[in-house]
């Protein structure tokens, strides 16, 4: 199970035609019970150019952060109302309207607020959205809902779009004799490398990626949306298959608060151990995006260390992780070291390249600014450049003694990449 | 003729054995004649790791700027040694006493001192220099060099790595009576997207793309440092085949005041005209280079209009000539104008996309935020896609109504560009 592990919800996955190829392109995710418990933040990215879905999100969460006893003030999403094969994107204020309908032919059939539903579309971007053969699909997409198995992987599927596979994630923790349940599905292949945006103005470091998180814990949105916008930002926003963020990168946490503890706090131990699992749910959908980015064949890690600051490290991992030279070496497993080392030179970070030193796996290829030329020949180095069992290159990059580090996770570029992208057609 | 075209300048290009291929990868400019007319210049790449080349040729622009009369000052280059295959780069202080090495041999046999010999490398990053295999090749290049075709399609050879092509241009323009002629060679396919530094500070926005300019005009040379850089950034620095700039970037102009004219000065309808053909130079250069870009089959211009400054619509342009989905749309002929859209809002600049206009050639496909939905049936748009005679595919995306303007110019992405850096080893 995934996204109805935890108590309190109701998923299902379905065919409305949107996808020209009639695969699954349409998934709902229902929280049941009351919103005195409940609670719901989200991520979007941050694009100058947003889908329609991300406009009205951003509403959503400006009035679940309102304080509470605001005037028709959100206590939590209802529903998430997800569509794949049209983003309604770049589509203008009909695009928003269209958004809309959806919104409240959804909310009809649950018996709610209209802004309790939260639409999220992925695929095509600058066509019409076709409204109407969502709206004829609701209501027999709102009889299937159901929890278990076969309704986490509809709706895992129905969110697909160049994905080759479906991804999921969950855990289970006990908090205070309670059990807190974590699920999530996700998707995510091409157009990776999401920047998320924060609630409170914009934040530190986006692709279409769209992830969704429910929990029974109970929880405040103010609270949980603190608490994704941190994780995001040490998951989501550390991947990057084609360094292009998505108009619609979304991740959203809906909690039902169906399980029986207290309210989770921060600060508290309790808070702690939930928080960290949430960050095993975002790390492993991470993982799961970038291992099936667009072509990939292999995965890897830049760590930066020794900069002044974690943004300066972030900015140099980033600079390598998106060179597409750096890419084709990963993709040729040329230990060409040299690409790696000039592209992190090229992130826009002062430091000096007499401090500055380069480890493949556990070889040192590059210290103080000088090649170690017999590292070229260590069997270990074609090892660690083939990734291993993982299918992961480490590369670890010093730049300094400063306290600053960070890291990215990148996939190679093949040439089915260019295959999938290039007749990938409008 | 190319880089001899001008008076006063002698050329070769030999075999020294660099490249494991044999192929041609020595090559030596040389200025003849009194240095009081003599000026140069030179812009390296701005990337923090750097060849030990750019890090001798700052130093000698330093002296060549330094005021008249300064003890020890640089007049003027007496020549530029350029090898492919090894680009001495990441190598530490071993590499500048290489390069110097190589300096010395060259201007024992020039009768001139070491400092007015410019190196200059390209290829594999992080090897040592094969110094005495360049150093045995210098006696017979040196004796070698000559005025003519030969001469100039040696040179133009010897300094290639990935090209496909050997790229030249030249100019001629009557200044006062007198004839002022400019002659070029440059080498540059992968690793390009130049950001080239200013003699007087980091200037405004780096592959390995070398470019060297020779002309008989008399210019001093703070007057020819402040032409060159105002050039290429208007030329080099627009085009962009990968988005790694070159630890190595080097544009270098040499000056010999061979013509009878009197000396360029600013200002003046003389100085206008020199620029005028200067900026023609480094324009046949830079198209030739991003023409030639590895495994590019179709370029395309991307102009932004409408930005509050030039620098925002430079980085708007930017992002989307170097986004991998744009460059594979491209090389579908698939009119995909969403990733060109999205792409701009991912540029970390702000604009209202209600106020977003695209054209693709003379095809409005979105306008005021709207897509424009017959316009993908328009039968100019799948013309335009496959960019004319010129191979040109034309975007125009105007943002605003500001007064800023940029362009960029890339290639598309094949699967000929992941063979050739998958499979070029080190």
């Amino acid at each position: 199970m995934s996204i109805t592990f935890p108590g309190g919800f109701r998923a299902w996955g379905t065919r409305a035609g949107i996808k020209p190829s009639g695969k699954p392109d349409l998934a709902m995710i229902v929280r049941d019970g009351p919103s005195d418990r409940a609670g719901s933040a989200m991520v979007f990215t941050r694009s100058v150019i947003v889908g329609a879905p991300v406009i009205i999100g951003r509403e959503a969460r400006a009035s679940l952060l309102s304080p509470v006893g605001s005037p028709g003030r959100l206590a939590a999403l209802r529903a998430v109302l997800v569509n794949a094969g049209n983003s309604n994107s770049a589509t203008g204020q009909p695009g928003i309207d269209d958004a809309r309908a959806c919104m409240s032919a959804a909310a009809a059939l649950l018996g709610c607020d209209a802004r309790e539903v939260l639409p999220s579309s992925t695929g095509i971007i600058g066509r019409p959205l076709p409204v109407d053969k969502i709206t004829r699909q609701l209501p027999e997409l709102h009889a299937s809902l159901a929890r278990g198995d076969e309704a986490d992987r509809r709706a895992a599927e129905a969110i697909m779009t160049t994905d080759m596979r479906p991804k999921t994630s969950r855990r289970e923790v006990v908090i205070d004799g309670a059990t807190i349940r974590i699920g999530a599905i996700a998707k995510g292949s091409g157009m990776i490398a999401p920047r998320l945006d924060s609630a409170r103005g914009p934040s530190a470091p986006s692709a279409t990626m769209l992830a969704f998180i429910t929990t029974d814990a109970c929880v405040a949105s103010a609270d949980l949306q603190d608490l994704l916008e941190r994780t995001s930002g040490a998951s989501f926003e550390r991947i990057s298959v084609d360094n292009h963020p998505s108009c619609s990168d979304t991740v959203v946490c809906v909690a039902s608060g169906a399980s029986p503890g207290p309210r989770l706090v921060p600060g508290t131990a309790g808070f702690v151990a939930f928080a960290s699992a949430m960050a095993e749910v975002c790390d492993e959908l991470s993982m799961a995006i970038i291992r099936d980015g667009e072509g990939a064949t292999r995965i890897f890690r830049v760590r930066v260390r020794g900069a002044a600051r974690e943004a300066d490290a972030a900015m140099i991992a980033r600079e390598v992780v998106n060179s597409p030279l750096v890419k084709c070496a990963i993709h040729g497993r040329d230990p060409n070291w040299g690409r790696l080392v000039t592209a992190a030179g090229n992130a826009g970070v002062s430091f000096d390249p007499h401090l500055a030193s380069l480890k493949i796996g556990p070889v040192e290829v590059f210290r103080a600014g000088v090649p170690i030329t017999p590292a070229l020949s260590d069997p270990r180095l074609k090892d660690a450049m083939s990734g291993g069992a993982q299918g992961l290159v480490e590369c670890e990059l010093t730049i300094g003694d400063g306290p600053g580090e960070s890291f990215m996770i990148g996939c190679d570029l093949s040439r089915e990449y260019v295959t999938i992208n290039a007749d990938y057609t409008t």
